[in-house]
């Protein structure tokens, strides 16, 4: 008999690719949230899911420098299995009368990353994600008014969003977009090529969470044309507001909301 | 209403991380045969999956250097798209009395490769993977008795296994491990934390194959511990013989042998 | 005494950068040849060097993908030692009356690969490249009139360069850019910040070589902004031609052509 | 005429691998001191360097998490090109009867800071470096007593080193092994391959300095073996100590010691 939370599937379960959660985060997150069309969002809905009723074209772009582990805390001590990024867009959306956060589209740099977005409904690529850390001393930034955090992301060797943010102010959120549980699809084609294998509409959010102050400011966002991306169809068209947060957070599954 | 083969499904499905099938790849394999203890095998065998029933015990591990793309042959024009290279290992197994060969690990270095592995049932880890190729001039080695080629794998920043092939002579075949038709499993944990939400076994091969002359030689393989593969643990007993050969190949898709 | 040909110098010398000369490479050159304005050209040439008298504004923009090594040959078979790409941008100058090539730009993806470029007098940094690889089966071109190759070059997260090269018909030539002895400057800063430590103007060029046909063609090439690079100032003016060619070369150094 | 501290040398000076001095730098530094066989040391030392007269077999492997940049602070915003780790091995040794550190080994992971190496004598190759970061929420280990952190290095595909250190209080030093001037040699081999054509020795060390607490503990440190290196020759007869602090540092440039 074979065992493992995820694959490759053997006697011990050592190999498998991601533990069982859950998984334990700390994380620095760089968030930009602006205005978008809100038919470019629309168009990342599959039904039944809907546009949220206020401020349906609102954007989160988040940049995350990550140190994630399993119960063991293991991987923390060999630090290429557990420290990663990602830089993810994020917006809401309304399912039964309820709003939900969704990501629409994610980076990151590892393949665990990966497997746990493919587990959590996130439609993880790879890209190259690189953000500003803040530091106690020398040149780099402290968490204060007027730091300023340089954000960007690339994937296939071409460069798709680069952000500036400047930091004023505390703030009592670190942004609404991101707000919500998640409502994410789980979907595999069929081996056949005809039709979904799996089809899922999936809930989940964090278990627990800790967080430092969040910081507001304002971002200077750019995003750029590939060829096959789409997030510059994300179009800026007002910007909202920026936020810096440190935290601490865990995931420990979800719920199944559909599966046709 | 949402679109593409895969994830992130948008309203063009443009931003899909693999095309829809067929998918064509050119590339060259480097085959490594030998003989393990049976029971490490069956190790890696799920019911209702058996060994089979002649050399039980043999296991190729294959080093594969592609370029591949859709039926629009885009990726071959911008190459960091079509080009990505992998190590894998293969066994046999019976099912309902016959023979398949099944891929028990494999790490490749792109995620477009991992993507097309949830697909297709490889157990896909991300993998640094280099191997001689064949040159016409120079000091890299031709396709010639005598020649010899390098192979490794690392992951996670550690060597994990590394062979050298010396090619003796022109081969009628490519081995016989990775000969059959793939059984393999596409399992997904559920949500919920409580059994799978997707768990099949599914039988594919290629559509389409064309190559060039195989060499058969013998191999230098060594195999290293790591704290999260058990690759090692598929231990050389013996040694069978080792294969070079060049070929084109078509993959678009597969049936269902069983559904839970 | 610490031995070794570059750094790290130790007892033993084996932890050197790169060996000893004579280096041999296997590889395969795309080479894109067109004319930009002279001025820009003559922007990258320090004195005593001065415009080539024909064609002062020709530029050869030279993908690369190589597989490299010692007299010892034992890089080849462990090919992360030995496998690099490149990119890299030939002008042509004149040095008391005699035409020298010269690499005034050029990106690497190895270590070793810049040691050696900072002992050749190559301005190497690092880089992302991709090339089409030809390939007898499957999707990948064949060397014959129609065939396409494309060729990437990205740093520091941005794409820098792209060509789609289509090839017509075998060549005499390979171009005729890259064609003479390079005249490469070897500089190092002062460790005090005042002027030079070391200035020579060198001479290198391949101590023996081999090689397939040649193929010519044309190419559709595109240079892109980015803040550390200045390779899109190259601007092309005029097409002259494309090239594909698989060849083998020794190197095995060059001689001083003055020192300040 | 062309400009700009390193190659490629332009007209603008703005394509220059790195910027001239001076450098700035946010970091976290990991130390683990320990004791070698002292001749190990000497191997390292070439005339008319002596090995140390107190403890000359003391060792300090350090991994570094840097942010750096120039006066402009430009590189902090396109973070891409201001981050970057290390790791790499100090010894101390005499020369003139004063006490020197000197670094024998080192691996970063980006191309400015290899530029910066060969401009401070650092004999600097590639590699992939990974330390714990401390972190104040989630389960990333925060800076005080009984915190854990994991240090790994490879090159090549091989790991080379792999450290848990475990703190225990704070500090007045944050060792003794690299808290001397910097006595470094910058040498490049001849074009024509026959002897050096520059041979400088070297002091150079920081401008200015801050830091936060140093805290001490213990480490567990493992050293591995690889064909073009030579780090584990460098034995652990004896722990030391280990040590965590962050800082920011100003590198300025330093003197020529004597020139051959």
């Amino acid at each position: 008999m074979t065992s493992g939370f995820f694959y490759p599937k053997t006697a011990t379960g050592e190999s498998s690719l991601i533990p069982a959660p859950p998984w334990h985060y700390s994380g620095d997150l760089l968030t930009v949230e602006y205005r978008t069309n809100p038919d470019r969002v629309r168009d990342l809905l599959p039904e039944p899911l809907e546009l949220a009723e206020e401020d349906p074209g609102a954007v989160a772009l988040i940049w995350a420098d990550w140190q994630s582990c399993s119960d063991s805390r293991d991987e923390l001590l060999d630090p290429v299995r557990s420290q990663y990024k990602e830089a993810f867009a994020v917006v809401r959306c309304r399912y039964r009368g309820v709003t939900y956060s969704r990501c629409v589209y994610i980076w990151v740099d590892k393949d665990f990353a990966v497997a746990r977005g493919i587990h959590q409904g996130y439609p993880k690529k790879f890209g190259s994600i690189h953000m500003t850390r803040p530091h106690p001393y020398g040149p780099a930034p402290r968490l204060e008014a007027g730091a300023r955090f340089g954000a960007t992301l690339a994937a296939a060797d071409r460069r798709l969003a680069q952000a500036v943010v400047t930091l004023r102010e505390t703030s009592d959120t670190n942004g609404f977009v991101n707000g919500h549980p998640m409502a994410h699809h789980r979907t595999l084609p069929s081996i056949t090529g005809d039709g979904l294998a799996l089809d899922e509409l999936v809930e989940s959010g964090a278990k627990s969470f800790e967080a430092g102050p969040a910081w507001r400011g304002e971002a200077d966002l750019e995003l750029f044309e590939a060829p096959t991306e789409e997030l510059a169809r994300l179009v800026v068209r007002e910007p909202i507001a920026a936020y810096f947060r440190q935290l601490g957070v865990v995931w420990d599954g979800g719920k199944v909301l559909e599966k046709r």
